[in-house]
């Protein structure tokens, strides 16, 4: 390993690696940020890149953005829930479609705290990070004032994933209502006039949750009974509805996603439920396990685009941050048929 | 909505604060980087936060950064696997924990791509963001060259999650070997004498699995026998080591988690192979799965801190920058009996 000289003040600066190649230090800047265009010689250029890796001295992800023009990070805010394993590829696809036009993803954890002007407290936090966009996923508040406040700071693309979209602001919207009814749909196709829907009583999970029981509302007519069912995620809640299953008249069941399915399913079979005859059971999500369930699991699944288009898209946003507020779809909602339902 | 004043040059800055408050730059930043001390009268403090909102002025997280002496980052970096739930609830806690000591957790994408110097890369990456603290997940490259790198741009703490631990950085170890090691001393306990390990085929896991496998070895003595066997996650994978079960004169098996225990279980169970009387199964996690699967699953767990003691060793580690580097346990391995072993 190469000895390096020590910076004098301890943290090396532009002015240091100046100093070491014998330039100025916009002259530094323009070849350490990759602006320079066809000002600055390539023995320069070298001289400037050895110098600073010499001494060690990285360019400030800041300093580049109030030069260059953007800091190329893309901020992926989400709120504090689990995201199953149903949107890790995504994310995964996503990010490295970002790296591939240039950016940086970075996710950033809801620091916003509780309580007062949410939406812009969250807003300022990302601001400070001077994101070139800022992707603020569901349960993430969002606002127009928000919105604007993150504009105003440099930020030249803002997208939303909630629904009903924000005012001003892109929207990229999972309509959650059409899996609810797709899986109606489903049920009715199959002869059922009574219908249980699960409801998590895991409030972070609301904004999935009731629009898929409004979306199952909205797919029967009158003559349909549809009953909501809030559920505990454990053992002991499941157990109590299987008991009282057979006396709330219903035939199907739709809960909510696979892995509340799983639970169910267990407490159905130890309680001696048949499934499809006593409850014909249909999940969301169409994880693994719907597969390897017995009986495999019906799920309503929930078609995302490959992250890198939805990558590609953010990267055209970013470069046209004029454009008028767009809403996309960002999937759409299809049943896998197997032996549960 | 109160109209607000544009800055003139578009994003504003603190320059323009200043001048709409009737102070100096330095003031400005003292009284939003909250490094004023007694220095700035609380009328004065008003004034310039009254114009910062205003203006729409975010003070830059870089130029607190380089005044008030650190950014406040604490930067998680993670490989592009993903992470499952046993450690989702447990970044959610942490963050809360960095939160409460007033850091800002980022989870930083692995940015590096590949070959080359992908260590120092990516601590070039990192430390552009000017990172108070980083920590290195597993499956993400440090070195004592990348750390000094990161610590010369001004990290205070730079920590790995990595096994082995890496000179002169301090670590947080999650020993995977004892996870192998706790279950196959339950399956000696229990008699078996020939044990299968599940080596997932998936590469991105081979910091888990291989580690795992070499604890099932170390744990037994010579006369019992070992067999690796690697495994896709698909049912026919499955199917096929089902199929083969017979032949290989083995009684149990650890399935290296719990996600492929239940892959395997479903397997089994459709080619008539009696759990446990035919194949005593072990996974690991401890998963929700773990109690719903039937017969209920043996599971190893993995118990980890509280994602907030965390937090007060890094914060400590932070205040304490010279601390000479320190091993920490993260965790320790216990087996839930259950059922299927």
């Amino acid at each position: 390993m190469n000895q390096q000289p020590t910076a004098p003040t301890g943290t090396p600066t532009s002015a240091d690696v100046a100093r070491l190649a014998g330039v100025s230090r916009a002259t530094v800047s323009y070849v350490l940020n990759d602006t320079a265009g066809g000002r600055v010689g390539e023995q320069t250029r070298q001289r400037v890149r050895a110098a600073a890796e010499e001494l060690g001295y990285i360019p400030h992800a800041a300093a580049r953005s109030l030069r260059a023009g953007h800091s190329g990070i893309v901020l992926l805010a989400t709120p504090e829930i689990t995201l199953g394993p149903l949107f890790s590829e995504f994310f995964t696809e996503l990010r490295a479609g970002l790296r591939d036009h240039g950016y940086t993803a970075v996710i950033y954890g809801d620091n916003s705290g509780d309580g007062g002007d949410r939406a812009e407290s969250a807003a300022r936090i990302w601001a400070e990070l001077r994101p070139t966009a800022v992707l603020a996923g569901v349960g993430t508040p969002l606002t127009p004032r928000s919105a604007e406040l993150l504009r105003r700071s440099g930020t030249r693309a803002v997208i939303t994933l909630a629904d009903p979209p924000v005012a001003g602001v892109h929207a990229l919207v999972l309509d959650q209502r059409r899996i609810g009814a797709t899986a109606a749909e489903h049920l009715l196709a199959r002869g059922h006039r009574a219908l249980g829907v699960v409801v998590p009583t895991d409030r972070s999970l609301d904004l999935f949750s009731l629009p898929r029981l409004a979306g199952v509302r909205e797919a029967v007519d009158g003559g349909i009974r549809v009953e909501r069912l809030d559920l505990d995620y454990t053992e002991q809640a499941a157990a109590r509805l299987a008991a009282d299953w057979p006396g709330l008249g219903l035939s199907a069941l739709f809960s909510y996603n696979d892995e509340y399915a799983m639970l169910l399913m267990s407490a159905f079979q130890d309680a001696g439920i048949g499934i499809p005859d006593e409850v014909a059971l249909v999940g969301a999500d169409d994880l693994m396990l719907a597969r390897l369930l017995r009986p495999r699991l019906t799920s309503v699944q929930q078609l995302l685009p490959p992250g890198r288009t939805l990558a590609d898209l953010i990267d055209r946003l970013i470069r046209h941050p004029d454009t008028p507020p767009e809403i996309h779809d960002l999937g759409t909602a299809r049943i896998a048929v197997r032996d549960s339902s």
